[in-house]
């Protein structure tokens, strides 16, 4: 008997790994599962494309290294994004590594629905960076090599790659391209849109609200703040500013996102408490659209541990409402 | 290129299938992500031996139908635990589905670490039940096929299998074997454990906390709240109890659940808030040995959705606890 219709396959023609999935409940739904899924998709990509065995690698002193999450950003549209996917759905998802050096990579993913024309296509930097696709959804993962500099702490985690990671047989990323400079606009100004963009108002209405670690949801297999848990604080904010608004949980719960970039900045101990703030934008032009900017601060240290901006719409009169749907 | 090392390859020979999976993020820590893993597991094995896909199952109506878990057993020992799992260990699990009618089926997972001697051996009822092997997790799942009675609410679901559904192929379970006497039992003493089982004496102290649905954690891709979630507020529920014991949350997370059952008795709208009890009993001869019981309620209607009982060991002066470690 053979599992046709849930396997994931992986076939890796050329550069670009081609995966056929089957949506399951382990990788879908409002919470961090679907970011959590991406990343493991990037592991199992620079394992295959990169020569070192991610899931298990160990820099030059023996010490274990993590190949850990900088930047992280998911652009779909209004008919492909996270919160679409449901049990059952069946996607292509192709997958390469791009070079950034010895100490760090990136990683891209493209995911269409199975059977779209043109969903088994190779990666293509164009489309993937200036002419993206209705109904396709881009991801992209920045990351770099740490291992901690302390056995005792989360915090300051140094660089360290493992001494069989291969980056010389990768793709070079065109300048324009590149990663580094979104996210070092992004570390300073705390947002990835241009403050002043035109078409949109700030709100006055902002949260800050107290996070502390939780030790059973945030926490990683190696006691660190799992990469994925940030996008559930993350929207803990926006869901507080949210509310803050006056709009309902179900409504949230239906809103869109089309695009979230994530800056991770630094990891934190577990008994740390976290400062999750969030402010908004609305577009003075198209009702419902908005960009939500949320940073996530160490309480005691005030160290940013993560910069993130939502482009989001929404629907607060949606017409189908069921209680208990998303 | 082939993608070795972290592919999860799976093969069905005979009545067993057998994985041999790479752990990911995705798939470890203290969180739910683990239960989570089982029970796609789950889904995919009935999906491969009942005819019918599970992921995207519809009834003789034409609505959407769910495997629901039912009850959900997890037992291992001080070697090979839930917790135990990290980044990079390699595991062979063989899975297979016994006959429990035209509504419901059992699923039971064999873990063993990959390479350990008879770790592809075939599924074996009397060591699942009766000589469990040092070293090998063993899960069971009880699922049953749910629909929603109304589509505004979670609460009243109903049975509806769906029509391609096919029990008649799998092997039967032994009465001895059945899971509905220990859940029919736990349904209504509150516990997996007979409440004067000796060798164990009550702690006096007890907890009971409010846990307000999250909607952005606790939720899965069909709006309903998501089986693995439990696992999470029956921890929630656990480490409240511990801390309200004096204890610390380092030795919370270096805790090893030996066993753990659960009987899940209802779904709850989003807007609900749970009521999450939990009261312990202490070894009286091992020290740090203790069973707990964790009861959710729903608060406004005092039903009880879900029972879990927890078998645990620890130590709380453990030599290694390094800050930020589990």
């Amino acid at each position: 008997m053979t599992i046709t219709s849930t396997a994931t396959t992986a076939t890796d023609t050329g550069h670009g790994i081609t995966r056929t999935v089957t949506v399951r409940p382990g990788m879908c739904g409002p919470g961090s599962l679907f970011p959590g899924q991406l990343g493991d998709w990037t592991w199992e990509t620079v394992t295959a494309q990169c020569g070192t065995d991610v899931f298990s690698a160990r820099d030059a002193s023996g010490n274990p290294t993590y190949l850990a999450f900088y930047y992280f950003r998911v652009r779909g549209d209004r008919t492909l994004h996270p919160r679409s996917l449901t049990f059952g759905d069946r996607l292509t998802v192709t997958s390469g590594c791009y070079d950034q050096g010895t100490e760090s990579v990136l990683t891209l993913h493209r995911v269409d629905r199975a059977g779209t024309p043109g969903a088994d296509r190779p990666l293509d930097l164009a489309e993937f960076y200036e002419r993206p696709r209705g109904g396709t959804l881009y991801v992209e993962n920045f990351n770099r090599w740490v291992t901690r500099s302390a056995p005792d702490s989360n915090q300051g985690l140094v660089k360290s790659s493992p001494p069989d990671f291969r980056n010389d047989g990768l793709p070079a990323l065109p300048a324009a391209y590149s990663p580094r400079a979104v996210y070092r606009e992004a570390r300073g100004a705390h947002t990835f849109r241009a403050p002043d963009e035109p078409g949109f108002t700030p709100l006055d209405t902002t949260v800050e609200i107290e996070h502390p670690v939780d030790v059973v949801r945030d926490v990683n297999g190696v006691g660190l703040l799992y990469f994925a848990s940030y996008f559930s604080m993350i929207d803990e904010a926006a869901l507080a500013l949210w509310r803050r608004l006056g709009r309902s949980d179900r409504a949230f719960l239906r809103r869109v996102v089309v695009d979230q970039q994530v800056c991770y900045l630094g990891n934190a101990d577990l008994d740390s408490v976290l400062v999750l703030g969030a402010h908004a934008r609305t577009s003075t032009t198209t009702p419902g659209e908005e960009i939500v900017d949320v940073v996530i601060r160490d309480r005691d240290n005030g160290r940013v541990i993560a910069v993130s901006t939502l482009h989001t719409v929404h629907d607060l009169h949606g017409s189908h409402d069921p209680k208990g749907h998303a």
